[in-house]
């Protein structure tokens, strides 16, 4: 089906007239949204500096969309817009299939049969890789065929590539990541202008930065299914959704967010993937940050993903995480990727296949340092109360605050942890919900750094 | 010679009693001194990680080193020690030659030996690739030989990787490296601690972090080699070492980084590479950076690389600049990717080529913003006469402070530009030098962010 091993390595075809014939590479997308439309600004407009790098011209052949009537914001074609998915799927020209139309189910099959046809395949769907990747990974195998999902995570980060190829050499110990710019937003917002999680998730939501429904995000989804991939590549092992403790940033108060400024911290809603002898543990959950952390300063809808490997240590990896042209960035170098293989032959053929079993660390290997807001009776004898009960679950503490309370009679313990198991957490906290003396538990999080 | 690429894709061979025959690949190592020591451990120590992803173990045969009889950190076995590079290069069973040893002319000679020979080439070496790069991967193509060298630039920083393949999509418009972590902790020292250059770097080569004699790192030329290899990858056109424009940081004083820090920027030895229409510019100099910018808190023996993009924007890419562990991850990594070509049969093939005729700015269109500090007579109208000058040749100003010198009886003016072009700043400096009223042009700085 390739005939342009040769071509690529100098030895072109040329016509009867001497003329150089390189076939083109054709593409096909699914989805002409944010993204795609993205994709074809940078194929059109970058086209010169794509072709020489492939050595052919790479032209977007068919586009699936809801509505091939609609008004876009670049010129299309309109001859080459179809309503039918399988129109792309099946066409016979078209070797590679760019999904960045969403969805899971429904977009899943027409993966599968793409990829039965022989495509190659790129896309942006977190969702779909982070809960069909082993499938789609194992059928791709089969048909030797590539799979490339860098836009998935981190929009314009390539911390995919990162990972597989920057960093095979080394065992990654942990990954850390601002993977979700809407939360990221909302939280530096509140941070830097003392406004509460409701009037900045407005102010989101009228920026297009957060959904109508922005559940997937605030709750913290959108993050769990990017960790889930970003796992499953650093740790080598199949990393699934089910396997990420998930909070989101709900919760979060402008009291929370002072408290952590004031302690030398900043409030980020963190992925964290953890490894220690073998065993990982993967979560997401608002976390108190310590201010001189490379992490911490990352502000906005930028996304960053800090990982620690036990040669190369820590390095972090900076950009915009969403957008039109930094997703398609990925997207495009992908489908360079792709093409680059065909040439050489090569599809499928460097897939990285987990090959480590998973092993989930227990709550009593699950470590963390922690911060702890109670409100308690003003009276003598509490925090002897209070710090006995740590000391009882073996938790042993970094510091620890008591304070009158500005609005109520109760007064404030303000407690961080030294690293603790989640068991022991779990069972102090419990202990507290039948302590007399604690009014509430007002807040807990996880503190890094 | 390859019979690998049939067991890469699950066919290996069995011998008569049904084991598998997997053949171990083959590393010979030039050189056994600080990354060689790190090359060798994560060889070692990552053994079944790097053997899970290859296919097959990696041996390291033969090392060459300038002694065999010297005790070594490591226990490395005395029949793979030699003193004699050529019997690594030319040993039959040597297929990927790992070059640690530093040096120009002479190693030129091995690594082009190696090619010929039809060895593959994994080097760290950045004084040779950016004076002789295109020489060696020319010979390279030749041979269709893999030559790889991340660990050339900002230790364990993928950033080579990145700007060939993360960003191929993309066209970069400006690279901006912090890629001299002795600099870079003379600086983070000096603007910490408020010490003196001389001070701060008696102490770095107490610890190490700089050599004896410290002219490469101080004088900008190390960074200038990283520069040039960068602003070719990013650029795609065949950047020299003598189309950098370098300036070290020897003159640096404390007085200066004071001065950059009231104004708000930190003082760092930056390389920068621009690129606007078509022309580029690549240069390295000590640079105020305003704190706000990504760059600015990279502090230490740590190296940065923050990368803009037309479709991508801003990105950074953060890490460990040296050191053993951290520049011989990048070697394995590496190491890894020429074994999987093997196994494909693929080496050499995707070697990216300087594509495109390299066109410098002009005097006339490099831009930047800049700071002047002058010492000039404390009398009127003088500073309507510095003014007049900016004037005259177009260069508008950001911001001008006159105040009286605490030391001597002349006053001080500090200038910060807006942007304006070298050949215009030229202009205004040689006016400077022949105006009686001014003293001494005491600082210039170029000004970031």
């Amino acid at each position: 089906m390739y005939v342009w091993l040769k071509s690529y390595r100098g030895e072109g075809e040329k016509d009867i007239g001497g003329r150089s014939l390189v076939k083109p590479v054709k593409v096909g997308l699914l989805g002409l949204g944010t993204v795609g439309t993205g994709v074809v600004r940078i194929v059109e407009g970058n086209q010169e500096d794509l072709s020489s790098q492939v050595g052919s011209p790479i032209v977007i052949e068919k586009i699936a969309v809801k509505n091939t009537e609609k008004d876009r914001v670049i010129a299309v074609d309109r001859a080459k817009l179809t309503e039918d998915p399988w129109e792309v799927i099946r066409h016979p020209d078209i070797d590679v299939i760019v999904e960045v139309m969403g969805g899971i189910d429904q977009t899943k099959e027409y993966i599968l049969e793409a990829l039965e046809r022989g495509k190659h395949i790129v896309t942006a769907n977190k969702d779909l890789m982070a809960l069909h990747g082993s499938e789609i990974l194992a059928k791709a195998q089969e048909k030797q065929c590539d799979v490339f999902y860098e836009a998935s995570v981190a929009g314009g980060i390539p911390i995919i590539r990162t990972l597989i190829e920057g960093f095979s050499s080394d065992r990654i110990t942990r990954i850390m990541g601002i993977v979700n710019g809407t939360t990221n937003f909302i939280l530096t917002k509140m941070s830097q202008e003392g406004a509460s999680y409701e009037e900045v998730l407005a102010e989101a939501q009228a920026l297009g930065y957060a959904e109508t429904d922005p559940t997937s995000d605030v709750e913290g989804l959108d993050a769990a299914r990017k960790m889930a991939i970003l796992g499953t590549l650093g740790f080598r092992t199949n990393v699934e959704l089910k396997d990420v403790t998930v909070k989101g940033i709900t919760s979060v108060t402008r009291e929370d967010i002072t408290y952590a400024k004031r302690l030398g911290y900043e409030m980020k809603l963190l992925g964290i993937a953890d490894r220690r002898d073998d065993e990982i543990t993967i979560s997401v959950q608002p976390t108190m940050v310590r201010q001189n952390h490379p992490i911490a300063s990352v502000n906005g809808v930028f996304n960053a993903v800090y990982v620690h490997g036990e040669a190369v240590g820590e390095t972090m990896f900076y950009g915009a995480g969403a957008g039109e042209l930094p997703t398609a960035t990925s997207v495009v170098a992908d489908i360079v990727a792709v093409i680059k293989n065909l040439k050489l032959g090569v599809n499928g053929l460097k897939a990285i296949v987990p090959y480590k079993q998973k092993r989930l660390q227990s709550d009593e290997h699950i470590m963390s340092k922690n911060f702890i807001l109670l409100h308690v009776d003003d009276k003598a004898g509490v925090l002897a109360q209070i710090t006995q009960i740590f000391a009882e679950y073996e938790v042993s503490l970094a510091s620890v605050v008591q304070q009158p309370n500005e609005h109520n009679p109760d007064a404030e313990i303000i407690i961080v942890t030294h690293n603790a198991s989640k068991a022991s957490m779990d069972k102090v906290l419990k202990h507290f919900e039948s302590l007399a003396v604690i009014r509430r538990i007002k807040s807990v999080y996880r503190v890094e750094g």
